[in-house]
């Protein structure tokens, strides 16, 4: 485990643990078949196999398909477990303020770039919305909104979606003044009561 | 005025008020010097001249370079002075509810591919982003700040148009469901409190 078969960098290195070896192999291998077969026509079973693990090492890593196609290939620096652990932790009363927090602690250290990159994939590839969609809005916020016992999950989930791609727009892509560069709890307390109101609220005006 | 000097379709049809023409002709002037020239090297009076109008009818119409920009090229439905009249008409309470009512029935008549396009412009082209930032945000919100008294006016705004932006990315773009075709009024009841705090209200936690 300590001995690197192949020191060539971009592949092995030396002193990674195995599970990191892992997953780079899945990353390197998912590029290449998503690129050469399209969301549709690649296979969990077809990307390990290419990567030489196996095909439950996909679910382990990366939560499925979706997760694998949205780290490789859109670069989106989340992992549903850690994010939903991270926004849930607290209970019901903060989803609010830890969604908000764990966005932008995410993000601000991927890089603006990487938002921006997303979104121009997301208005120009079409499966690259839908897994988006199906991965952080489907998935994450169900998960969230299961935890409030609120109503009408599906419009508090996708209200709660647009505030959050908005900060972000405002943040790493339209780069609006001074929300671009306001320190992370700046935005919490501004944010996130919106968030929570979504979430849990009152939102019939 | 009643007779058109010319009948072919692209330019003046025969019974279009003085001012259509106008418009049409600096619209269709402007796409050909933007795209010749860049947004920084177009003037005014270069626009003016190839649609054979004056100068001052582009101030008069689209409010200054920038809004014929964001009319033409990126086929913003708004017009800035429109927009603040409708906006602020009923005084700075009723900010919130005026501003995504007035958002969503403008782009919903324009056709939600509009809003991709321009959302698809801003992640591609610099000179658009800076346009809208200055037109949209700068520009509107700082107008319709100014009827508020409120302190933070520069981080209210960016809240603003952070959650504007967001509305019309699950609208539009990404076109979460049940967001993507619930009635305006549905959607003014869940967002416009949100708008009417990051305006007026306590953004402080």
């Amino acid at each position: 485990m300590t001995t690197a078969k192949d020191d060539s960098p971009a592949r092995r290195r030396g002193r990674r643990p195995a599970g990191d070896d892992t997953k780079a192999a899945l990353l390197e291998a998912a590029r290449g078949v998503f690129a050469e077969t399209g969301y549709d026509g690649a296979t969990v079973r077809a990307i390990a196999a290419r990567a030489g693990v196996d095909a439950a090492m996909v679910n382990h890593w990366f939560g499925g398909k979706e997760g694998l196609f949205a780290t490789a290939v859109l670069n989106v620096p989340f992992n549903l477990d850690e994010v939903l652990e991270s926004v849930t932790v607290d209970g019901p009363d903060r989803l609010g303020e830890n969604i908000v927090r764990t966005f932008l602690t995410r993000w601000d250290g991927a890089g603006g770039e990487a938002f921006v990159a997303l979104i121009r994939s997301i208005t120009t590839k079409p499966e690259a919305l839908g897994t988006l969609k199906n991965l952080l809005i489907s998935k994450v916020l169900t998960a969230v909104m299961s935890t409030t016992g609120s109503d009408r999950t599906e419009l508090r989930s996708a209200l709660c979606a647009s505030q959050i791609v908005g900060m972000g727009m405002a943040r790493y892509v339209a780069q609006i003044e001074p929300l671009a560069s306001a320190d992370i709890e700046t935005l919490v307390a501004a944010i996130a009561p919106t968030m929570q109101r979504y979430l849990t609220g009152d939102i019939d005006g």
